[in-house]
């Protein structure tokens, strides 16, 4: 089993979960959203233009007799997805074929983000060691601050938790590991790091560069005494662009397989890029809706 | 024949190179020389503290006999190495167990770097793809201007041409793919490109993301007409953080076969990181010596 089943394994809803796609104008989103109709894990409902929506179901025909009948025409799907979310607390929400900008404002317009939190992007990759691991947030925010980055790391936290993680190992980066004037993600990694000190069982350290963060032997070698050296789960990165390239080299480059989580949100939010495969499109969809403590199975 | 087998491949100088190695204190560095001596490729000169270089010698066998005769034994090795590559202005300068910021600060000092020029730090994967991919510069510029990006760019494209690169393509990194004011880095991109417009074989576009820049179905999905879009030889990033982030995940997550190169220097320079292997140091002796025109093999 893979380190991405795993993690959904056992955590999955028992009763089906209103899915709300917006803007299902894709065979790859549409067969996705019918393999797991057809598992019993989610209703989709198809929320857009009816005539894509329809002409991209014709060419499906497994998915025609299986989706047709939930399809609601919007010409403002965001908006109307906003709505059915607020009638239907139990379902969850699904960017299609639009936008990342036009489904992420249009969460925020609908006031879907937790009081007091913010919205934020997880990925998670099976590295070569078999493991999950999670970076954050690499395509939302383009320079958050240490306030900000504060509210994204405790979203990942969050996220771990729902997952059933018992103790959660966070990595703040930088290029060094040691914090420094001349490298402003060094202290800001540190004034992070200090704000989740003293927690049972979640250790965040930083400035931790990405070599000790996941390398034992990284570890090893630096004779480090960090709880977080060399098995971190979260990667936190200092901004859009080092995050960006990071999770498109490990995408585009190594191939590694990922699916891409969205935090803060009142209800669960899958959020597949348009680069997505049908199979890293369906573990996002079971990791959004993975954990939700009052609907777990057995 | 690997990627990076076929980028030096008979490119090597016909005469034994002498490479000064500062301070070469470890196995691996110590076996990577002996079997490049045994090749005939270079004629290794250990510099640095006697005893520290004959205890770890002493430690193989095989080595001790080819290396032993050619120690040198120095309290300040970067500023001896300094004197001798001005007297043998033929021979290499090689990073040994000392620390990168010693080693190239000792450079800049010795004006081991070129009239007018910037030294640079270049990267090169094996890409899953097959192909050598150059990443610069993940480790001297903290946060490079667009005029010291554009002399790293020219440093690139001037390696690349040294390893006999007909035609050469460059992207210019950023989060996105068209200039936006939100995002600095894809303004500088856009900056950095233009200056290089308009040479013969020498393509250079920016901003790119990197998916676009390396992924010829991404440049089909987003129809993207550049040169470069797909196939880009050299990744130019905008910062440490973004080039220190994106070179460790291909190096520790996805343990991508790599090579370190120096440009910009009046001697080939071999670089090597503390985690580096045998191999790996193979690799970089070979590619920092390969294609000076003057001494071409065949």
């Amino acid at each position: 089993m893979s380190p991405l089943d795993q993690l959904w394994q056992n955590k999955l809803p028992q009763a089906r979960v209103p899915l709300i796609a917006v803007g299902p104008y894709s065979a790859v989103t549409l067969t996705a959203l019918s393999d797991l109709a057809a598992e019993g894990l989610i209703r989709p409902v198809l929320l857009g233009d009816r005539v894509k929506i329809r002409h991209a179901l014709s060419a499906l025909s497994h998915a025609e007799s299986l989706l047709s009948g939930q399809i609601i025409d919007s010409e403002r799907p965001m908006e109307d997805a906003a709505v059915l979310i607020s009638h239907y607390p139990d379902s969850a929400l699904m960017k299609g074929d639009i936008h990342s900008d036009v489904f992420l404002r249009g969460i925020v317009a609908a006031k879907l983000v937790k009081p007091g939190r913010l919205m934020s992007h997880l990925a998670v990759f099976e590295t070569n060691e078999k493991r999950p691991l999670f970076i954050t947030d690499p395509s939302i925010f383009i320079n958050p601050d240490v306030a900000q980055r504060i509210k994204i790391t405790a979203n990942a936290i969050d996220t771990l938790q729902r997952l059933g993680y018992d103790e959660i190992r966070v990595a703040v980066l930088s290029s060094v590991e040691t914090a420094s004037e001349s490298i402003p993600s060094s202290m800001e990694a540190r004034a992070i790091a200090a704000h989740f000190a003293n927690l049972e069982r979640i250790f965040v350290d930083g400035p931790l560069s990405l070599d000790l963060a996941v390398s034992a032997e990284a570890a090893r070698t630096k004779a480090s005494r960090s709880e977080v050296a060399g098995r971190a789960d979260v990667l936190v990165v200092p901004n859009l662009d080092a995050g960006n390239m990071l999770c498109k080299g490990l995408n585009f480059l190594a191939a590694m397989p990922s699916a891409n989580l969205i935090a803060g949100t009142v209800c669960p939010v899958v959020f597949s890029s348009r680069a997505a495969g049908r199979e890293e499109r369906k573990q996002t969809i079971r990791l959004a809706l993975s954990g939700r403590r009052d609907t777990l199975r057995a």
